[in-house]
């Protein structure tokens, strides 16, 4: 009996009861606030709210352990309400973006064989224009004029429906964009959701702040993942439907946000809003970046108004509660500093970096691919043991296909995407890494960069920029600008001025068309 | 590759290397106060320290994983270090207590076959009586007038010793009273420690507070699952050698404690220090009471300075964050009105109160055996799968022996021990060995130990004996020859002598009927 269990597939009564053991703790707590309705609720309530649905899913829908529960909604408590009776249930919720096409959804529903689908009124028409599969036998309007979610499922006579379910059963189906045309299906086990939320505490980003605003949509891990930790740990959730700046400041204004993480994009909308001037951040103790590292000028809009704001990176199947900034001293100068780099890893979060061929670790200062490995890393994607073999290793080590460099005091700065990396006589070079030196000269307001084909080193960079409106400078004073930051191989030979850089469908810098522009 | 990994049994670097993990995450920030030598210490120089002690005891000692490191040691610096450098190494701290016997420390040692014994100098005249394994290669004193480890183990030049562990890999090995006259070694893992620091933080013992007082010794564990989840979470440890009232009030007056746990004799203590009505209590946040109720009386003198305190409760063998009384309110009122319960269980605990013959669970306001199962489950006693198995079951519920009642709120209130032990001054005490104490004597026929309230030990042993025909002993020389075999709280305050020892009617020593007999 020494050490023969496995509590990774221990069943446990609290795995998944969310809303049952912090109705226990702290019962009248906070947990939400609704912006939309501008109404809170506390743990009890949520978790009365939570038994009732999963009444609703077990005792008419007749859903238990493993089914699959499909939703289309922006971030509404009816949302919320969902996924903490899936979390007593053991059912799988599967959040879809309503952003993707007809045939994306199609696709996703035809392998998630969902039981049911919840969706907000305003997708109805989307949803019925979907393909269903035949396992689905609900589909309900959680809103719109016939509301049965709240005529109906929250009038259902509520019981202790929860269930013990081991760490490692699973908790969502999140999708990823990805950078294919087939969106990728992560398992995320409970497992992932708890440790993901313990690397948050412990690491310290949430528990100094009590009022948590939720930026990330819930067909995102990052919105469940900012959710999650947040009620775990007793705290407040801040809701809104979607991204809204006018709202998020008056939201900041009144005192009810203490901390949020955003993309630069988000960041950027806040900042040229007509109230940011004026909007009291006095509430606001810190704001986390994520995706990409935020420029310098965006940092100091938020640095001015006194709020501390620093890098996290994380990616789904990692976690993705991966690295975080944490600040050293009470400077802001020192994140201003530091702007460029996701800073350590997380706690309970291993990170190595690798050379692409040898799979051996590069020393200091040198690019590779950066691996992770934690109780947080994915099961997998769903029905396709192949490509979940290409990214998760024997030895639980994820290969994120990013490209990071550490340097001599252990600060970790992304450099692209292996996936862009091309090479050029024997070196490996990043197309992402010469744009943002191009970005760094004053007359630069955009640039991409990629690898043609040379006769000589295999392949070789060239770079497409844009100058800010009054600005003019040469292709040779720009070459001369990379040496002084770059290898030679990384200079680009040819650097030519265009009005707009090449974008993909999605919005993305196209670098294979940049290519395709450059003669050789 | 979907979901076939388990993540207990993963090696991974982070496990076990706090100090490595805590000093890339917040190198500058204050990790320890020792309150001996009015040093501080960062996180960067705990881990600098752990990790010469590591590279002493790999490349000196030749210790690696799975070895055992024994530790007779009062709270210092030193019992730290060797902590996070075995940590790092996978070497398995034993921490034996100066209180117990040289028998009962003999005895540890030859089940535990340390590789190296730690001790402090005014421990070593003990040590050096000890009869010492054959596994024991190297004793060494921390500090003394040959100070080894200041001047050789600290001066070791330190490399990354730090090797994967998981977290089923043992980190502890804590010795428990126990119901029987021999201790218990109990098996603690890793992931018993990060669990019960995650259980403290979601809970929210920790985490409003940046500095915690050790008040438990690190022969419990107590005082190191008061030390990680601090020190995991990136917050300050006060240390202090031993419990010292005047000197803790002093702490707390310099607005160096925000939070410590005690049990109710250490609170009585600081209540009858001729400072404590002088203290300036303002920096305190709260209190936890943890072994025993606390008497309201003991509440209110730390109510009156205007200090929640409220019940914890826990057992090496399933935590010991198990249960915590969280408040619901501000007031301090609802904290004394509720002084008698524990509170619920924590938010990664599960819970059931069982019927001792049926095991089925009782209802609201019935008393049984209360249960409890969590990752945070002990593994097992050392060598011992028998008796592993009568506490340790198949589903992973631990039995705790204790009688608890939950009330129509949720609200769970011990009721005392199943079997006989009883608690003395946060000590669990077994009549068993005491009587088997005494009926070493050569005059000692029989004799029977029981419990009795006492207004500061909450309860003290006391005992009768029958004497063999034609001998005779005083009560002091009994009391003196169990001090030779017992710790001082295990001595019994008085030993009459009778003709007969009270029986029940099944013909088994009646202890209760022993506790009546005294007058208290």
């Amino acid at each position: 009996m020494e050490n023969n269990r496995n509590y990774d597939e221990l069943p446990m009564n609290w795995v998944g009861d969310w809303a049952g053991r912090r109705a226990a703790l702290t019962p009248e707590r906070t947990a939400l606030y609704d912006s939309a309705t501008q109404k809170s609720y506390t743990f009890q309530a949520m978790n009365e709210r939570a038994c009732r649905v999963g009444s609703y899913l077990a005792d008419v829908l007749g859903l238990g352990k493993g089914d699959v529960v499909a939703l289309i909604c922006r971030n509404r408590i009816e949302a919320i309400d969902i996924y903490l009776a899936c979390g007593k249930l053991g059912i799988i919720l599967a959040p879809l973006s309503q952003r993707l096409k007809k045939p994306e959804l199609g696709d996703l529903l035809s392998r998630l064989n969902p039981r049911a689908l919840f969706h907000e009124n305003q997708f109805a028409e989307l949803v019925s224009a979907l393909p269903m599969p035949a396992s689905v036998k609900a589909v309900i309007n959680v809103d719109g004029e016939q509301n049965a979610f709240e005529d109906i499922i929250l009038k259902t006579e509520p019981r202790e429906v929860n269930i013990p379910l081991a760490l490692s059963d699973r908790c969502l189906y999140v999708h990823t964009g990805g950078t294919t045309a087939v969106p990728k299906i992560c398992i995320v086990s409970y497992r992932q959701m708890v440790w993901n939320s313990f690397d948050i505490l412990t690491t310290g980003l949430v528990g100094t702040f009590r009022k948590v605003l939720i930026t990330f949509p819930f067909f995102h891990i990052g919105g469940w993942n900012t959710f999650t930790p947040v009620f775990h740990a007793g705290l407040t959730s801040v809701l809104l439907r979607e991204f809204d700046p006018g709202l998020i400041l008056q939201l900041i204004h009144e005192g009810r946000v203490e901390n949020f993480g955003a993309v630069e994009a988000m960041l950027q909308f806040l900042i040229a809003h007509p109230t940011f001037r004026e909007t009291d951040f006095s509430q606001v103790k810190a704001i986390t970046t994520a995706a990409a590292p935020c420029s310098k000028a965006v940092m100091q809009a938020f640095l001015d108004k006194g709020v501390p704001i620093s890098q996290t990176y994380g990616m789904t199947e990692a976690g993705p509660s991966n690295f975080a900034y944490i600040a050293r001293s009470e400077s802001l100068e020192e994140l201003l500093t530091n702007a460029a780099s996701i800073g350590t890893p997380m706690f309970h979060c291993d990170a190595k970096i690798i050379d692409r061929e040898t799979r051996r670790e590069v020393g200091t200062g040198e690019v590779g691919v950066l691996c992770l490995r934690s109780p947080h890393n994915f099961d997998g994607y769903l029905n396709d043991p192949e490509r979940t073999e290409t990214v998760l290793d024997a030895n639980g080590w994820v290969y994120t296909g990013d490209l990071a460099m550490r340097d001599q005091n252990g600060m970790v700065f992304i450099q692209g995407r292996a996936d862009n990396m091309f090479i050029s006589g024997g070196e490996n070079v990043s197309p992402e890494e010469i744009e943002q030196t191009l970005m760094k000269h004053p007359a630069v307001a955009g640039a991409i960069c990629a690898g043609v084909p040379d006769p000589q080193w295999g392949q070789t960079p060239v770079a497409l920029v844009v100058l800010h409106a009054d600005q003019s400078v040469t292709e040779a004073e720009l070459k001369d600008f990379c040496r002084d930051y770059l290898a030679a191989y990384k200079v680009p030979r040819q650097i030519r001025q265009v009005s707009q850089l090449p974008l993909t469908g999605a919005g993305k810098l196209d670098r294979q068309a940049v290519a395709g522009m450059f003669a050789y």
